[in-house]
Formats: C-alpha cells, sequence, structure tokens
C-alpha cells in the first residue's frame, strides 16, 4: 500500500485527466492546475486533428474501468479510405474487426476531467503555473509572468502541460539537461465537412479518409453527429503552400484541381481556410524526465511528436500505463519508480518520433504508390498464414502493446525483407504464390 | 557608407568584445552589457581551457587590426606531443611554420576589452539582461529575475552571451523556433603545471601535450609565465570516472598509474581535484539565428560546440568576419544582412559541430594508434607532394579559411579513401611509394 501523497497534476488535458484518475486511486491527494478555462464551459474548435485512439489508449483507459464511457463517444475505422483523383481505393488497417477510433479531442477532454473529478481529483482552473521550484516540488501561480505569484507547496509535480510545458522548462534549465525541438516546414489547417440534413454522414463513416497528394495532404475523420473534422497538411512555404494560397478563389481552384470530389462535401472552405490558423508541427525530445522523487514529465510535455501515426495521445496515455506497474512494482520508493519509469519510456518515445515522423511520407505518397499497396497485400497474405512470424509495423504500433522502440527495428528488418521481395521478376504476377511465400521464410532466417 | 546605430552587445566575452570594436570601426554607437564583474578586475580562473587561436581567429583580429596585440600573448604549438604510458610521441600539426597559438581565455579577453574601449565601445558591467522585446529591440535589466527591470532600448541587440544567451531563450519561446542541447557524458576538470623556479616549462614549450587513455584523456596547453594549464577529461561515472575518484589517495593513485610522467609536474594534483570544479561538456544548435533587422545571435549563443577541435573561439570569431562581409555587401539593408549571415554561418556551425563532437575520438584514442599514425604520415607525403590534390582534413579546419561543411564532406571522402589503402598488403612497409601514392590518384579520380 502506497503513502498518500499530496500530489500536483499540471495540465488538464487528456494525460492530465487520466493520470489524475490513476493516482485517485492509488489513494492520493490531487489537484489539477490549468491555465485556460475549464474546457467543459467553453467552444473548443478551429485548431485540431481528431484523435485515433488505439490498443495503447484503450488499455490505459480500460485499466482503470473508464474505458467503456470512451468508447460511446468513439467511431471505429478498420480501413483507410484512399482518394486518388479520379478513384478510391480501400486498404484495411489490419485484421478483422481490428479497427482504430475517431473520437474528438474537445469531446474526450471533457469526459475524462468529468470522471476525474467523479474519481475525487479537485481541478483549479485559469490558474497559471509560471515555475516550479523542483527541489520542493511547490508551483509558482500568478496572474502574468511578472505580476505577483503564489506558492503552493506539494509532496510532488507531474508535468502533464504539453510541449510546451512550464514545468520542463524549469528543468531545460539545469545542467545536463538534454533537449530538442525541431519544427517541420509544414503546417495545417482544420476544416469540416458536415452531416448531411438527415445526420448521416456524407463520407464511408467508418473509414480514415485520406487525399495523398505527395508533399501535402487532406485527411478526413468521423464524427458522432455526422460530420468530419478535416486537416490540410501542407508546406507552409513554396508552390503548393498555405503562402501562396492568398485568396479565396485561389483556395476553390486549389481545392477543384487537387481533390475534386471534396469541393462538393465542404461548403464553407474558403471561409474555413481564411478564418481557422494555421498550426505547427513540432518534434520535442529531452533527458531526464524527473527530479528527483519530486517531479515528473508525461506526455507531450517529454515527449511531443508530429501526428501521422495517430500515437500522440496513446503514447502519452501509455506512459500512465508504465508509471502505474512501476508504483505497483516499487511501493513508496517514489525515486526507483521514477527512475525505472523514465528509463522504460525514453527509448519508446524516441522510437514513435521516428515512426510518427516517417509516416508522413506513407500518408501522402505511398498510399497512393501501386508497389506499396503490392507490398501491404504481399504482408497480408504472409501474416495470416504465419502470424506468429510476421506482424506488420502498423499493427505492432496500433493493435499490440509491445514496445515501440522493438516494432521500429523490427519493421525496419522487416523492410529490408520486402524491398527484396518486391525485387523478383515478374512479383506483380506471382505476389501470392508459394514461391514468395519461400522467399520470406527464407529471409526471415537468414 | 552605413547609417550610424545605437547598437546593444550583449555578453563582453571574446566574441562580443571583438564584434564591439568591428561595428565601432562601421561608425555605430555600441553598448556592452555583462551580467558579471569587469573581467579585468576580477580573478579568473580554475574552469577554463587554454584557447587554441588558429587562422580563422587571426583572420578576424588582423583585419581589425589587433592581431599583433593578440600575438603578445600567444605561444606557438606547432605539433602534438603525444605521452603513451612508456614514450613519447610528436606529430607535426601542419606544414613547416604553421602552428595554432596557445593563449589563456583570461588574458585574452581582458586584452579584449581594453581593445574594445579604446574603439569607443561602451562597457556596462554587472548589468543583468534577463529578457528582450525582439520587436524593439529592447533589454531589460535588472537585479534579480523576480525583481524590479529596467528597460533600454537601441536600434539593434546582438546576443553574445553564450551557451545559456537569454537572448536565444526569448527566442527560444517562438514559434518555428529549432533548438537542441545535448550534453557528454563526460565532464573536464582544470589542473596546473606551475613553471620551474626560473620560469621555463617544464614541459616542451611548443606542443600541444596530450595523454591519449582512450575514455579519458589529460592534455596540457602552455602558458606566457612558465606554467600549463592542463585540463582532464573523463567521464561523469563508471569505473574510471570522476565519481570513482572520490579521495586524494585515490586521485593520485590513478594519475600513477595512467599518468606517470605527469605526476611530478602536477605537485598541487589533489588539491587542484578537489577544488576546482567539474564542468560540462554541450553541444547546441539552434535557427534561426535573427529576428527580422533587430536581433541577431553570435558564437556560443547560437553554436556551442565541444572543445576538441578547438575551434569554438575560432567559429565564433568567424561568425563576425562573415557578419562584416554582409555589411559591407548589403550597407543599410539590415534583414539582407542578418538573412544572409545566418544562411551562410548554419551549416558550416552545424559542421564544426560534428567534426568537434568525433575529434574526441581522434584525440582520445587514434593518437595512440599506430595505424592513425600511419595514415597521417601517408597523407603527410601525399600532401607534401600534391598539395592541390589533398590539404589534409585538420589543416583544412585549422590552417585554411575555406568553409567546414566543405572540410567536413571532403575529409569524410578523404577518409574513405585512407582507409582503402590502409588496407593494402604490407602498407607497413610500402607506405612511402610510388604504389600507395598511384593508388591514392586512382581513388582522387573516381
Amino acid at each position: 500500500m502506497q503513502t498518500s501523497l499530496k500530489i500536483a497534476v499540471v495540465g488538464s488535458g487528456l494525460v492530465g485527466s487520466l493520470l489524475a484518475i490513476y493516482l485517485k486511486k492509488a489513494g492520493h491527494t490531487v489537484h489539477v492546475y490549468d491555465r485556460s478555462p475549464d474546457i467543459r464551459k467553453i467552444n473548443f474548435s478551429g485548431r485540431s486533428i481528431n484523435l485515433a485512439m488505439s490498443n495503447r489508449g484503450w488499455k490505459a483507459l480500460d485499466a482503470v474501468g473508464v474505458g467503456d464511457s470512451v468508447r460511446e463517444i468513439a467511431i471505429p475505422m478498420d480501413k483507410r479510405a484512399i482518394h486518388l483523383v479520379d478513384k478510391l481505393n480501400f486498404q484495411n488497417y489490419g485484421q478483422e474487426g481490428e479497427s482504430i477510433y475517431s473520437i474528438s479531442r474537445g469531446k474526450l477532454n471533457r469526459k475524462m476531467i468529468d470522471l476525474a473529478e467523479e474519481a475525487g481529483a479537485e481541478f483549479h482552473f485559469e490558474q497559471k503555473v509560471w515555475d516550479v521550484t523542483l527541489s520542493e516540488a511547490t508551483l509558482h501561480i500568478g496572474e502574468s509572468e511578472r505580476g505577483e505569484w503564489e506558492e503552493r507547496k506539494f509532496d510532488m509535480v507531474f508535468g502533464a502541460d504539453g510541449a510546451f510545458s512550464r514545468i520542463r522548462h524549469r528543468m531545460q534549465r539545469q545542467s545536463m539537461f538534454n533537449y530538442s525541438q525541431e519544427f517541420l516546414n509544414m503546417g495545417y489547417k482544420e476544416l469540416n465537412i458536415p452531416a448531411n440534413a438527415d445526420g448521416t454522414h456524407k463520407l464511408d463513416k467508418n473509414s480514415f479518409h485520406i487525399w495523398p497528394r505527395g508533399e501535402y495532404m487532406l485527411i478526413a475523420l468521423p464524427n458522432l453527429d455526422g460530420s468530419f473534422t478535416c486537416t490540410l497538411f501542407m508546406p507552409f512555404e513554396g508552390q503548393n503552400s498555405f503562402e501562396s494560397l492568398t485568396d479565396r478563389k485561389m483556395v476553390e481552384d486549389f481545392f477543384e484541381k487537387n481533390f475534386p470530389d471534396s469541393i462538393e462535401v465542404i461548403p464553407e472552405l474558403a471561409n474555413d481556410f481564411f478564418k481557422n490558423p494555421t498550426s505547427t508541427l513540432v518534434t520535442m525530445k529531452c533527458f531526464p524526465w524527473t527530479y528527483e522523487d519530486k517531479i515528473a514529465l508525461i506526455g507531450d510535455a517529454c515527449h511531443a511528436i508530429v501526428p501521422f501515426y495517430g500515437q500522440g495521445m496513446n503514447a502519452g496515455f501509455e506512459d500512465i500505463t508504465v508509471l502505474n506497474e512501476m508504483m505497483e512494482k516499487f511501493g513508496n520508493d517514489w525515486k526507483k519508480i521514477f527512475s525505472e519509469y523514465q528509463i522504460s519510456r525514453k527509448p519508446n518515445a524516441d522510437a514513435i518520433a521516428e515512426l510518427s515522423y516517417r509516416n508522413f511520407m506513407e500518408m501522402s505518397t505511398k498510399t497512393a504508390d501501386e508497389k506499396f499497396l503490392l507490398q501491404k497485400k504481399i504482408e497480408k497474405v504472409f501474416s495470416d498464414k504465419h502470424p506468429d512470424k510476421w506482424i506488420p509495423l502498423y499493427s505492432r504500433v496500433t493493435f499490440s502493446d509491445r514496445p515501440y522502440a522493438e516494432a521500429l527495428a523490427i519493421g525496419d528488418f522487416q523492410n529490408e525483407i520486402m524491398e527484396e521481395v518486391l525485387r523478383l521478376d515478374n512479383i506483380e504476377n506471382i505476389w501470392n504464390t508459394e514461391q514468395v511465400e519461400n522467399k520470406i521464410l527464407e529471409l526471415l532466417s537468414k
């Protein structure tokens, strides 16, 4: 049994709220601070990509008994719908019955805060944490950065305050703190496909829709109300870029030409385009994640990644799963808990950062490529026949809870094998033969 | 002719002081701020590696007429003295007459501030800059971070405030600012070899002394007063580490065993070891370096590197050379000056960071390796005969002003060639033959 501690969680986002539930269930007093107003009382929209909940996320939710409550607001997507300029292809994500789940970030966040409050966590909104005294687990809170601050002392502080974490900001100023932030030369903008008049979806509801166009792409994920949240990813500068689309007509012409089947389903295209902000995409890495037995970072605060694998929230929730394992294993020895937590998670956070970065290429370019689709078909056939010998990379990341670092390493190995297989003569015709199966078996056993 | 501006330089270190001289000569009003006391009035010691001035440094000093004044406090080192456990080897750095120059950081900094004052720059010591308003080039100065601040408005601000720059700190909080800091798992500690009673040096004065021992090493650079400044580089943790040497006897035994010829020349070994701090080694990269025509970072503030190529100061001084070229080329168009400056310098800063990181291995391990010394001999012979075809990497970095990025690329190419040459049968005996020369010529022409 753990000694009950007074714990602050900074950040009431998805990871902060779920962590609060875990800490309450472990018997602690939990105060959650957020600089923003209560998301349940405001209109939240305009700059989010819908979440894609997968195995790691569900595992963390179910272990604390809130999975079913979240399933109520989730829509399964079992396949990619790939919108080429002249045709529509479908590609299953996994085996029969395997899906990722579209959830609105705002809806999920509201629900998570409700659940955390029910569990007994106390929320403090519009409380701006500007600094933390690491050795004392003391928060410094005030209206403005240069104004008066109040001190709040805790036994322990978790920084779940996202990619631009204030808690990490203080840790960064220690010696020996490794840190990097790297922005993509690409941004994203939210657009909207409204529901039909009867509340049904204008596109297939159980698909993750992609319009792959190489350097840029459009995606759409379903919402419960029949609408889709769309996201346009595009370079900031250059030929096809946010900078190059300067008026309504240019935006409409661009979509007409490049996403012809999207035009009739995005009625407010030009309005949304100029009203909604263009957001940035950053990969942030750091180490260490903890300070003695006083401070720990979690989620985006210690490993912000680009969204192309749909694993940001899932990775943050998995942090909590691992932290909880360490809590159960090491009892009141928080130094050990924090140390084992960060050692276990860091290589996996780095791996999913790399996989996410690479996956833009897969989504925007390879899904439009015949050779890539052939590779996926070969992998599927082989994997169905030898499930013990071949779990495709996407499935290992999305439908398993094997470590991300293992997925990255095995994925690279599998890719080398498939490159060799695709070089076989006449592979387009022989792909579903024993010859190919034996070739893969041979390469696997090397 | 440039319009005279009111310019602040934050940081009165080597780069800040030299930049102040350049800006004064260009007709501007220059105020230099430093949070520390005037280095000319305090005792500066205990945590520095002597500087190794080479071509790029001299070029920047000479172009503004202060090179000869600095030569008065510089000692040429034309070779490495490699102290193996049982013998001493020498290895020339370059051609006859080519040397790097040992200079005490404190001495040089004092002289640079004198020279900048003579040129008309105004210095403000013990003035702590806590923040900068980027768009207004306004400094915020005060006693403490949380106390009262005064504002000082300028036309332009240079951040020459080192690896932990406050000016950069503000720029980091902008969107799209790429940043990384990475610490080595190794630290360094200053030790001292005093002069003989008659003021002469205890070791060869015109050598850069190295005791290469693989994971750790000792170096010593000469001072004018007959002493040497020594630096011990060693991992923080592990078998041979700072952590593992916990008392005087352990330190003395360690040196006796591993640096036997150093024992009699470092009389205060154990005292220095426990008195002097163990310093960290960081590589810091960022981009952009400038903000409109208002703010520019320079030197360590935008590219801190590890010291193993002796190029930190030289790279910072070369920033000034390039900035000055842009000033002469683009007149009053400071947006253009800043933009071209950062575009020109960034790839070279990245290259010297990489070369510096790699050079620890060369210094600590390869200089003790027969194969490496053979490679150097072969390169020397070939380079003497074909100076137009082969400038060794070290010479390109140290004795030329060709871009660092070019040095890195060509160095990698040369290394591939030498690897092949070293694989030739019986190379130990045929290294100085026409066969080897022809082999290199053949590989170069591929």
